[in-house]
């Protein structure tokens, strides 16, 4: 299959508008934690500090629902059409492990 | 008080080996980032990018803990003490965030 | 098919074992809810009770991990070998709330 | 103190308003609880269920909200004033727990 991806070694070739969006949020990120240092470094109240870290965390979560989003629209689901079942039990694995 | 910190302005004066230890918290925590933004631009499989993000948000989660565990200690029982009581509401209208 | 279920009206048949298991889930965590209530109404300190509530969340969220286990196996996979892939975009839509 | 509480063998007197807003939602959530063995046993569709054991975890966690938050206001508080201070630290760890 062209636009897949999933089942050669475990790689996934991601679409290039998908990958944009997936590191915009790692980007933002990425700054938002600098940003945390930051507001450490300067003597901001703790309270302040603390629910910026629940919004970096928001923001980890959505990236993980997309990407996730994207996991299960491509490879899951291709993989059970071609019949390789062993996909189902990895994503049962997964999500007990992201349900924590 | 010497070592406080909490009053003026809702600043925090924050102890050397404190922040020095909440500082490399969040370094390690951008090098994570840098780490998931990789996996992404190298084609490495979804489940495998999803089990490090879950890793980093507990990572996110300790340095929160240590940060709350520190501002209840410092500020928020100094302020107790010292009779300014709205530090009290403050610590509740804050778990009520955290804890979603 | 007869071991399956779940696309006549949104209805999904179980298995007498893996309903027995489910149904003494809930069983417990009823048991759980009614214990804290007893904790509360004898002047149980409060630390004690925010303990056990944190073990009724765990046992909550392990029936969910069942159910959503099963509901993968069952469900989703056979859905999606038919061909009814409307089936994909709800199990993400679903996971989504779960992860909030 | 009259209205306390909180110190002696660890228990806690609760005030009777507080004491009924908490036994209603503790028999609210036994209610939802009996509705998602009815909905199991009624074949109804997990998603549907899982959905519903959503609105259970939030029930419980604005229970342990509202109990968190009498425990700081009262025994926290009372107990940093009256300079027993070991309630700091067992907060902190209640937190750490709460927090997973």
């Amino acid at each position: 299959m062209e636009d897949c991806c999933c089942t050669s070694g475990k790689h996934k070739h991601r679409e290039d508008e998908e990958l944009r969006r997936l590191n915009n949020r790692l980007s933002r990120i990425e700054g938002q934690i600098r940003g945390l240092k930051e507001m450490l470094n300067n003597d901001i109240y703790c309270t302040d500090i603390l629910i910026q870290v629940s919004a970096v965390n928001a923001a980890l979560n959505s990236f993980s629902k997309e990407l996730l989003a994207n996991h299960i629209k491509t490879c899951v689901a291709d993989n059970i059409r071609q019949g390789n079942d062993e996909v189902i039990d990895e994503l049962v694995t997964l999500l007990q492990k992201l349900m924590r």
